[in-house]
């Protein structure tokens, strides 16, 4: 029976210790933490994500803000405004919330981001440095850099492993196989394209799946003592939020497993809140 | 029998395209690409591989200069240096060749050269835009591109194939994952602390090695008909260039293999030519 990665009580102990840290900005340097999000539209999921978001910077002192614009501002509108943003001293971290309107560029919206003010670590600059095993600080994507306090918390040495990262994504499947790389992983990337995912799944001591399908992954996929991370969040026939993994089999065969709900999401919004105080204490050293 | 890559044929082809880019660009534009290669100290090999880029520039009719620094310089004057260059709009192309001397800080030196005069790839914002896929125009490192366009000529195409990267270099193994990852193939990058090489290379389609080691690769390593690229610059027992793989054998395997010399080696100075002069056109478009 594998070992639960309780991603909401490390979650809570993270936000714990931003909190800590954002006091104690306040006390030794007066300056409290700012994080603006901006939201485009009226999509429901992304309001969702976006009070979230807002809810829990405000819990731990971070001074957040949520930046509503209508469906039909301007890819120069948004731009400017994010230029204001990066001028603005009392700004640490700027997110603009995804999926953005056709209108707009997405990858140039990234881009005019400031490095330094990239919470979502989602700037060529940044995700370059990662993937150069940079020693320096940059913010690196919330999901992945999530995952990675897991594996500390639970003591996971990934030196020498075999590791499968099961999608290519920029947010979570290129990080998080970059992550593990570093690390001292042997890192596989599969995806659609893969002629054979399970022939890398059975061998992996480290399996992350990131498909957003649900039965990525089954019990005869995967080794006995593997350690699983599921990423995938998705809505079951009854309508329940479920993983890519089939849970209850994996369970009993894998050493270490996250759950869905409670394992990955919360540790991503928590990771968010510690990346903003992070980029706050790196202004203030390169000042 | 394996076909032969033939990376000085298919060099010579790129070169001659380069020249005609340059002639037109000449006749265009009345532009002349400019190369500046900066040399720190006077290690030998260094300096010859230096003295081959400026003369193979010149024969294309890039406008390539040597300054030569000596291995006492400060980072100061080099970083001064280089912001000139930055600034001199004769010049498209900055590369400064490693090793520096330990006063240096060659990731500084690496992120002071402009990305749009990076002509060696290294700059994190053009890694990091290569690691995402971007599909902007951009420098990427020579000898991964150059592998690329060896696939290209050959008609080797990556999508769904099983690709391993033997070596997790910052110059060689991991763009080489990402290019062949942004081309559909399933990628393994496995290096010194990987229990089973073997495992992946047996399965492999596409083997690139960049471990500087003989021996690297022998055909019991590799699956009948698999892609064989070999980076390794190595000298025998007997004294000769050799690279990281059993030639002799592998070849009887493999249905594609590169040989040393002649293979990777030749392709990558003709790719950092064709990458001077791209940076010339895009320099253009950009006005």
């Amino acid at each position: 029976m594998a070992t639960l990665i309780d991603g909401k009580a490390l979650a809570k102990k993270v936000n714990a210790q931003t909190a800590e840290r954002v006091a104690k900005l306040k006390a030794e340097h007066n300056i409290v933490p700012g994080l603006v999000v901006v939201i485009v539209g009226d999509d429901q999921a992304s309001q969702r994500y976006v009070r979230n978001k807002h809810r829990t910077a405000q819990k731990l002192g971070i001074n957040s803000s949520i930046k509503q614009l209508p469906n039909s501002v301007s890819q120069d509108e948004l731009l400017e405004l994010i230029n204001e943003y990066n001028a603005d001293s009392s700004i640490n971290g700027i997110l603009v919330q995804d999926p953005l309107p056709d209108q707009i560029d997405e990858k140039l919206v990234t881009r005019t981001i400031l490095p330094e003010k990239d919470v979502d670590g989602f700037h060529p600059e940044n995700v370059g440095k990662l993937f150069l095993a940079d020693t320096t600080d940059y913010p690196v994507s919330c999901t992945p850099k999530g995952i990675m306090t897991m594996f500390t918390e639970y003591g996971i040495d990934l030196m020498g492993k075999d590791a499968v990262m099961i999608g290519r994504s920029s947010i979570v499947g290129k990080p998080m196989a970059s992550l593990m790389l570093n690390e001292g992983a042997s890192v596989t990337v599969v995806h659609r394209h893969t002629k054979d995912v399970k022939f890398y799944t059975k061998n992996a001591d480290v399996i992350v799946s990131a498909t957003g399908q649900l039965h990525t992954l089954t019990a005869s996929d995967i080794k006995e003592g593997a350690v699983v991370i599921d990423v995938g969040q998705n809505m079951n026939e009854e309508g329940h939020l479920v993983g890519d993994v089939d849970f209850d089999e994996v369970e009993k065969k894998a050493s270490y497993i996250t759950p869905v709900p409670g394992g990955v999401g919360p540790m991503t919004i928590a990771t968010l809140m510690q990346q903003t105080v992070d980029l706050t204490e790196w202004s203030l050293m390169s000042e």
